[in-house]
């Protein structure tokens, strides 16, 4: 089924940096409800920087903050330049208070609009022993 | 930032269940480049089936497969009935041919769109102690 999919922006990052602050739009704040349960929130977020049609045209980058990673498709990486300019981040929850969130973690910029919200849930996501290749090794996590 | 974002679908689940296959349009295959030195992708793939507007105007939830699941709200839960019909599931890769892959344990439908793929990354991405409510520990992972 080839075609095109909307999303609609829930909420945005406000502050950035190892501690985050995203504001969840009024109109989804319900659907925070018992978030605070889980120790560990997924976010997938919007490269609003990336979302040009030179950056979605990318299909080949060389993460350069990993010292020695090879020229590789873009689906092998991180990066913020892909067809869909979507991220995804695991994050740990600080505070989840009315409809502010503080999440420890998150790599998203200040302004970054998020896509979703999803629980962590170690069963299905966890997985230590994931084999990658050593330049993932090297400089930060993603 | 108020506002929506377009997704552009770059592949499709051709066959479901334990073992499942997914196949890349050509115009993107070239960044599957060096996807197999990875054991593990997570796949956003497009819940295609609930991408109406009832669908995306759940807010709150009670997760039926789970056994003494509570209503909670939707980003509390992996409901595939959410405001962006976005599912994410971590899998294991295990074969990549010309533009088709094969992997165990994608929850997708037959004929669901694929929105990114993404390499999975311990350091990232595996929290293998995160606290969970109970019950999430009866009935499919996520």
């Amino acid at each position: 089924m080839r075609g095109k999919g909307e999303v609609t922006f829930i909420g945005v990052v406000e502050d950035a940096g190892e501690l985050a602050r995203v504001r969840i739009f009024p109109e989804f704040c319900v659907g925070l409800q018992s978030l605070d349960r889980f120790s560990h929130i997924i976010f997938l977020y919007w490269f609003h920087l990336r979302d040009t049609k030179e950056e979605r045209n990318v299909r080949q980058v060389i993460p350069r903050r990993h010292l020695g990673a090879p020229r590789l498709g873009v689906f092998s990486s991180r990066s913020p330049s892909r067809p869909n300019p979507i991220g995804l981040c695991v994050t740990k929850l600080v505070k989840l208070q009315d409809c502010t969130l503080q999440v420890r973690g998150l790599d998203a910029s200040k302004g970054s609009p998020i896509v979703d919200i999803k629980p962590y849930i170690p069963r299905a996501d966890s997985i230590p022993d994931a084999r990658v290749p050593e330049w993932t090794s090297s400089g930060p996590s993603t």
